[in-house]
């Protein structure tokens, strides 16, 4: 616990994951990601072996001094929430925010399944027709469930949260990850999303404005440090986007 | 903090699920869970509304002496792991602990929708050509890379678990979960996990049989709270399953 307020003056926090855009380094780090998804690893360092990317390598937190390797979105976040100040004021916040998480993640999960329904390790293209048939669950049924799921929470959270926050009167990493997920989901979707956008107004009207331009939030989304949506979880593929902006207005709001 | 004492000897705790065998309280139950699934709620008592069962109900450890409510299968075993006394010895373990539970409780998805490819709220028989193809790569590639996976773990932590713990020296909720995840496997996919077994020692020969028989787990699989398998997340469709017991075995070990 020491190592705690050195921690948040000078993160020595390193994230592991698949190659984006090459620059400098990108040898080194193409040789950890190597070694990271070693499917002969038994681990190292005290650590466990990593099922897959995304690790977070912290060093001197782990066994006997050795860096400390977290894998899993949901146990990363958990880990950095405590450390940065992310997480809640008490208890039950904190489950809440870690619950939260875990939704808007099973919502980005259910994104990806829209273009590989069938075989997570062949292409889009070979599975297009199934592809057809989950995105159009995934945008009739499954999107508003979600999205109208997370305005209750909002609403519910009002008198402390003002729309702003998921959990509490202040950002916590539920709302960054709900964040990342409706911005993945308009690029992938942007018919569907502009077109559902009004049923939500305290999600899209106040909370996805506000997390955007929160200190740090909006510096980083203003950098290249910003990767740019492409043929990751959230992809866009017309055919898969809502065919026509007013489908479902003209018979009014779809059943939940 | 002060009820964590009085929870461990008398443990309130209440598990709000979809029904299963009716019995004493179905009434009761039923009405609990309609309200907790409302789509109009935005939560009551200081908590946020529930996306889906299951949700934990702890009375006393919500906001202003509420009962505290958290749902989300791995928020909620975070919370009782911690609880109970089965999560880690320290932080990595705690956050190892997550992570495994975690990536068995991805194996549990992906094995849920090979029998749910394309929708989630139609019918196994209107999508069982995608389930053919789903169910087809799931046996041959993600069932072993899953299971390669845990194999390596426990050979990592062999040293203080013997094979019989993924973390440390003692049982977690890590260990409970994996092996429920495995049971539920030999379920629904019988002939190719017969045909698997033998290539993970540690996960089949030591761990699997440990883990049935701890203290309270032999005695609650051994007990009719231990419901039987059926038509959940794990179902047995023989189509599904791998078709002649030596399917693989002839041409040596299938790739990872």
């Amino acid at each position: 616990m020491s190592a705690n307020k050195k921690a948040r003056t000078q993160p020595p926090y390193e994230l592991l994951y698949w190659p984006g855009i090459p620059g400098r380094g990108e040898f080194v780090r193409m040789k950890m990601i190597s070694t990271l998804t070693d499917q002969t690893s038994t681990g190292s360092d005290g650590n466990p072996p990593t099922f897959a990317p995304p690790a977070l390598r912290i060093p001197g937190e782990g066994k006997n001094g050795a860096a400390l390797l977290i894998s899993q979105t949901p146990s990363i976040l958990s880990y950095l929430g405590d450390k940065l100040g992310l997480d809640g004021a008490d208890e039950a916040e904190k489950s809440w925010i870690l619950t939260h998480t875990l939704t808007a993640l099973d919502l980005n999960n259910e994104a990806h399944d829209t273009h590989h329904p069938v075989a997570i390790g062949a292409y889009y293209e070979d599975q297009k027709d199934e592809s057809l048939k989950k995105a159009a669950e995934f945008r009739e049924k499954r999107i508003p469930k979600f999205l109208g799921y997370f305005e209750r929470v909002l609403k519910g959270n009002q008198e402390q949260g003002q729309g702003k926050f998921l959990v509490g009167g202040r950002l916590s990493y539920a709302d960054t990850t709900l964040w990342h997920v409706l911005s993945g989901l308009e690029f992938a979707f942007p018919k569907e999303m502009e077109a559902r956008k009004k049923d939500y107004p305290l999600l899209f009207g106040t909370f996805y404005n506000t997390v955007k331009e929160a200190n740090g939030i909006k510096e980083y989304l203003g950098s290249d440090r910003r990767k740019q949506f492409s043929l990751g979880i959230f992809r866009h593929y017309p055919e898969l986007d809502r065919q026509q902006t007013d489908e479902h207005t003209k018979a009014g709001a779809p059943s939940q």
